[in-house]
């Protein structure tokens, strides 16, 4: 009978609620946390906090939040600490803001690259609320022949290349740290930040890729000269010579990107009338045309945007697919922006596999 | 003052639980559901149920276990309906199991192949406790003749090359249906069998792939010819020409194998001494050895065998590795089991991806 009454305990696992069907992240390494977002099934244009992609250079921090303050101090006037409540009291901005780590879709290169193999979802988007870098820095007063401004974050360990040990730290040219759109973060999606994506205080620098939104912000130090630390000078740089470091230059700006979230690749479907769908964004200006291909790229046609392109955002696109005719199918995408760039056939190869935006591409088959 | 109070809220989440890492389901498709264990990250000999992987044809099915009853009859003596009681009541059986979904590792097919792209995840184990079919069967009375037995699930929806409705339903010959460790189990772990993977009755197949073992029973039904649904004659069939179906021939047996679970493919790693780890498996008989190349595939080493191999079970390997010089390594692992069997240079390559079990592979970077 004991049995019998566990077997009705059992019996509820068939209500409603045990079928639901849940996208995950997908985990790549757990120790220092790197997880991707399900991005083929997130139909939301606010990611959760729980579905945004994780990126970490060490394992998370130990420090204590309940006496948290920010430090500013370095080549300015009036070195300041700030405590939380003073910063939550400053004019805030808000701003829907994609984030894309710039090995996003790494898996991708040809020839093949070491590094967490990101496929398509080390990007998420949301609604960022904080205070104008701006504001900070001109409470500090920044003196003359100010050229960078540096953030070192609470998160530190050694790294693979060193036994050293380093706290992850970047640094912005005063140019960037100026943009009224670059802030400090407290907020994601009308919600306190999570601590794992930088509570209490995050950077966020919209349309760079993701390196530079620094979490867990320690301290704040404005320079004269170039930051030259390990996350500045030795990674996050594109080298596009397998052999030597000719030609290399620094990570910044986030390329003009699209992704096709449905079909999937290698996806069998049946004859039919499909809606493809997916996302485009860029890091300069906005997306301008989507455009899809399905003859593997010798004919091409517009997409249809579903919402207006803004800075900073991703676009949402779709495109009506009469699938009629058995056979395969290799379906292509590129988006363009307004300041004329566009995605380009083949990636810029770069030995540590940063900034991946050839055209998008899968391959279906009509059973 | 509120939004201070929000983020003393906030603060708690810097406390441990929120640190915590863990690995999750990886996403194939959402409907059906198909979700593939994180086995990189899996260091458990039984998987827990939340991280077993699924694989479905249809959307889960809609009835009613609290009436649930199983109707066996066809060609036999007596044709039955057991309830739930009569069969928790009846001697039981509980075995470790792998299961293994026979689209494990087609995404690694070259060339690439249609169908949902599983990494080396659609692999799981645990602890099932069921009573043997052979128990029912003899029940019900086979009658001279009897060939195969049929076993009908309750999930079931159209197929992508037709527009039909089929239940997944899938026959096994009378050999394998009266070997000993065949069971209909209803526990999985010392739990109730969950709802997603097939409460309350499903068919366990050991040394099968995962595709014999239906899911939510309906019914069985006992035939003296041989079964010619589409899941047994169209799918689940190795056709090794992409042109044509000559050649072809069934699934069946799990193909000896083995996965390296740490380092990861194209990890960056520092100097130093690492254990290598992973599983290795096969369907017939026990793993023999496990072997590994550090020079791609030039001289192989025995691997430490973890636990003593056991039919049906997968077995844990480790080896030490001085990683002492820089530069690139491939490493390779073959398993071969106590039938002969090998894990061979490449798989059999077949049109809809089934059975890859090429030597598991791998390349590292150490600087």
């Amino acid at each position: 009978m004991t049995k019998q009454l566990r077997f009705k305990g059992g019996i509820h696992l068939t209500n409603s609620d045990s079928k639901k069907v849940k996208p995950y992240l997908i985990t790549k390494t757990l120790v220092p946390e790197n997880q991707e977002t399900p991005i083929h099934f997130v139909a939301e244009d606010l990611v959760s906090d729980k579905l945004f992609y994780r990126r970490n250079h060490f394992p998370y921090p130990a420090f204590s939040s309940s006496f948290y303050f920010l430090p500013i101090d370095g080549h300015v006037q009036n070195p300041s600490v700030f405590s939380l409540e003073q910063i939550y009291a400053m004019p805030s901005k808000t701003i829907k803001v994609v984030l894309e780590c710039s090995g996003d879709k790494r898996e991708l290169f040809k020839p093949k690259v070491f590094g967490e193999q990101m496929g398509k979802g080390a990007i998420s988007q949301g609604i960022w609320k904080g205070v104008p870098l701006r504001t900070l820095l001109q409470y500090a007063g920044m003196l003359d022949h100010t050229k960078e401004i540096v953030f070192e974050g609470y998160d530190n360990g050694p790294r693979t290349d060193s036994n050293n040990v380093y706290n992850f730290t970047r640094s912005l040219p005063i140019e960037k740290a100026l943009d009224e759109d670059t802030i400090i973060a407290y907020e994601y999606n009308n919600h306190p930040l999570s601590f794992k994506h930088g509570f209490p205080l995050r950077l966020i620098v919209p349309g760079w890729y993701g390196m530079a939104s620094v979490k867990w912000i320690k301290k704040i130090v404005v320079i004269e000269k170039e930051f030259k630390g390990p996350f500045q000078t030795v990674d996050y740089i594109y080298y596009p010579n397998q052999e030597n470091d000719s030609g290399k230059f620094p990570v910044t700006t986030i390329n003009v990107n699209s992704t096709i979230q449905f079909p999937l690749d290698r996806q069998l479907l049946n004859t039919g009338i499909y809606k493809i769908n997916g996302i485009a964004w860029t890091g300069e200006g906005k997306i301008a045309t989507v455009e899809i291909s399905m003859d593997g790229g010798q004919t091409w046609d517009p997409c249809k945007l579903s919402n207006t392109p803004k800075k900073h955002a991703w676009v949402r696109w779709t495109y009506t697919w009469n699938a009629l005719k058995k056979g395969e199918y290799t379906i292509k995408t590129r988006a363009t922006d307004t300041e004329g760039n566009r995605q380009p056939g083949k990636p810029l190869w770069n030995r540590k596999g940063y900034g991946y935006n050839a055209i998008d591409k899968i391959t279906v088959k009509v059973e």
